[in-house]
């Protein structure tokens, strides 16, 4: 057993504690240079890396490739984030005795929220995971990390948090500043520790709601960014069916079965009009599929797959040959049927299995969409001259990242990503992917009549970081 | 009695939803309007609702008509935040193949969340009530909100939500926009409700710990924006003390005992150095007290003096002359009697009374600032040639605003305000006060390859808006 014991948990977030009180001093600059250096040493261990992951995740090899170049493009932005010094949102408001209460001198700064724990995905071994977004973020803005690993990967974690732990070190990062717990047990005392006062995590509706719940019940409660669950709808109107469903179909099938359908943004609800040429042509994409990540997936895949099949209405359209892991699914139903079982055919099905909803009008498809929780993702397949605005305008209600004529697997690092909507895609009104997931791990302070002496530099009447500051309401650029 | 039944809750949440439907479409412009509206019709009726929060609350004249002006300076102020635009905070990423994954076009913006409750507090009858900051902030940015009325002061909040009802109508908002409940179960009925996506609250730690644990367990959880209470604590040092205490008694006096030490940024807690002048000079500048807002904070204030007198080492070194309302208190201990009775003696006791805390050194005060819980502010009094550095560090952690050489009552309504600190002085990590506090109501979508006819008019390549707009990383300008 390598469960981490509660005093190796009161150890290490103490030791986050104080090396916290190095990082909310350190300069943005150094900072950065950190995160490149924990990006350039996972980049040279990434052949040991991705061995390591494949061995115990049975995703392909250029997958895993890919993501571990993913999670280090993601460590350099945001060290570029913070260097860019927006995220600081610094304001300075000079003193005006005409408004009512009188405006003293006030300088208003986003500072780091102290330790955050990060409860490590099991789907992402690198990017969602010990190197991963939730850290990458925190660290950026000078939370020291606790990563609560994820069983499904052990080694791979442990390889990753030790490439990190000395990059950090070499780089002159304070100790304590970084580490990694592993056990159920060691992660819920991680929750409930006073030092830490944020959390990320990326997982389960069942296990994100009992950790947001824990968090939520401290004396002190604390802030839980967690990503727990999505369907990601896909519309497709009937003039995209007409035109190209062939192709939606090739498509559809790609995205679903990619990573064996183990991603978040998995597109899990496909509405189609009756009779489709996507319905048609979609058996003839089904592949193989590689193992699921953990033999409870496995299972879980086995459980929901006929929890569905078993519901009055539903029938199972197309099977996939066998393979290492479970056979892609492919399950239809019509609208009707979805809006009366809403509750079970709305369950995600983690693994590559999709659900054709067969819409016969629009009010059919939108009873559809308005039953549906919140998503990561929605998307869009229109001709031209479709118009969509009222479809658009539901999805929106029900996502955070609407797409059209494309595929919601593959969320690009970038600073207009979004990646979080409504519950239980996520907890929180923020992102997990992109540049301004750091704001999750800020908190704002503002120094009043404060003598030049105290003020951070972001706040100092001659802008030495060069950053954007908004200056008695007005934003300038440095 | 004027109890809102459950019907009228769920009619009037139903109401604000389908408003919803309009305002999520609403141009900035159009709903500033509709903000300059309440604000004028609010100030053409200030007489009267002056007339009535005096009678209900006992307030003086002058702090209440000022209070109104505020109130209508704040609509205002949103309104010109939202024509700026940077509350929207779109961001454009064009599409990049050389990223990993590849960057697709991108296109992100903040939306309201959705309907709003704001629960309003007793002790600003108009600045955080039915027309307060919640309100404001939420309204702005295109949310309905449905506000919980406080008891303490009805026929003030009747007059304000029929002010602001008749203004926003005659404006052109749609049916629905703002609306007001009252009575105990009906606030807890409109927090349950699913139309409802975020709470404002100003309160009680008792009262607002109970609503965010009945926000949290919603089976879909929605963000509870509390203010529950706050210490403020204030640090005097030696040299302040010897260079100018019997002005800082007088200061202290004023803020501490103004509005009946009412005040959500009352200085409860006064860290002064033993044998203080300040303390010396204190006694003489209590004044009688009108009577205090509601009966129950009568008796609470009662109970609290008591409590805190009845405490081995702690003395009332001064009681104030009677008037209409309880007698002002002051009591004292040392710095080791506050850190070993941490948990009773920094229980806020709500109305005019505070605590003098006397430290014989940096590392008895330090003591009682690392026990305190958080904060809306503290406050930092010291001469020149003091050097702080380490003491504001430390105040940084337990406030949300640090300020200096002033008293922390008197929130100024501005770009680089901040009121909330950690837990209890706030829940999240956001503002009540200040243009700031929009971001509370707005939850971000991404738009993926989206067709220009769907895209918010935010997002067009030709920025109709003119608004600042972050393009490929870059702020711009417009």
């Amino acid at each position: 057993m390598t469960d981490s014991t509660l005093e190796d948990v009161d150890r290490i977030a103490r030791a986050a504690q104080l090396a916290f009180a190095v990082t909310v001093r350190t300069d943005d600059r150094t900072r950065a240079a950190w995160m490149r250096a924990a990006a350039d040493a996972l980049d040279a261990d990434a052949a040991t890396l991705v061995e390591l992951a494949g061995r115990e995740t049975a995703l392909p090899e250029a997958r895993l490739t890919g993501e571990v170049a993913r999670t280090t493009a993601q460590l350099r932005l945001f060290a570029s984030v913070v260097e860019e010094g927006s995220y600081l949102e610094a304001a300075i408001d000079h003193p005006n005795p005409s408004t009512t209460p009188p405006t003293p001198d006030l300088r208003r700064v986003l500072r780091p929220v102290g330790p955050v724990a990060v409860f490590a995905a099991s789907n992402f071994p690198f990017a969602f995971s010990v190197a991963g977004g939730d850290t990458a973020s925190a660290l950026a803005v000078g939370c020291p990390v606790v990563v609560k690993a994820h069983p499904g990967h052990p080694e791979t974690s442990r390889r990753a948090a030790e490439v990190m732990t000395a990059a950090l070190a070499s780089a002159g990062a304070p100790e304590g500043v970084f580490a990694m717990i592993e056990g159920f047990d060691a992660g819920l005392a991680l929750v409930d520790h006073p030092a830490i006062k944020a959390v990320g995590f990326t997982g389960s509706v069942r296990g994100g709601r009992a950790l947001f719940d824990r968090a939520a019940a401290r004396p002190e409660p604390i802030p839980f960014y967690g990503e727990l669950g999505s369907l990601n709808p896909v519309v497709v109107t009937p003039a995209a069916d007409a035109a190209r469903g062939a192709a939606l179909a090739e498509g559809l099938a790609g995205s679903f079965q990619l990573g064996a359908g183990q991603f978040c943004t998995k597109p899990g609800v496909v509405l189609v009009p009756e009779a489709s040429a996507l319905e048609a042509a979609l058996p003839q994409h089904l592949v193989p599929q590689p193992r699921l990540l953990t033999p409870s997936f496995a299972d879980g895949f086995a459980a929901g797959s006929e929890r569905v099949a078993g519901i009055e209405g539903v029938e199972i359209v197309a099977t996939g040959a066998a393979g290492d892991g479970p056979a892609t699914v492919v399950a239809a139903t019509d609208a009707p049927t979805l809006v009366a079982h809403a509750e079970e055919l709305l369950e995600e099905v983690f693994g590559p299995f999709t659900l054709l909803v067969r819409y016969r009008d629009e009010a059919e498809r939108d009873a559809v969409i308005d039953r549906m929780p919140g998503n990561l993702t929605a998307t869009v397949h229109r001709e031209a001259d479709d118009d969509v605005a009222e479809l658009v305008a539901r999805l929106e209600e029900i996502a955070g990242r609407v797409l059209f004529s494309g595929w919601p697997t593959g969320v690009a690092v970038a600073w207009a990503q979004q990646h979080g909507g409504p519950y239980p895609s996520a907890t929180s009104p923020f992102t997990s992917v992109g540049a301004t997931a750091v704001r999750r791990f800020q908190r704002p302070v503002a120094y009043q009549d404060a003598p030049a002496d105290v003020l951070p530099p972001a706040l100092h009447d001659d802008n030495p970081l060069g950053i954007p500051r908004r200056i008695d309401g007005r934003l300038l650029l440095p």
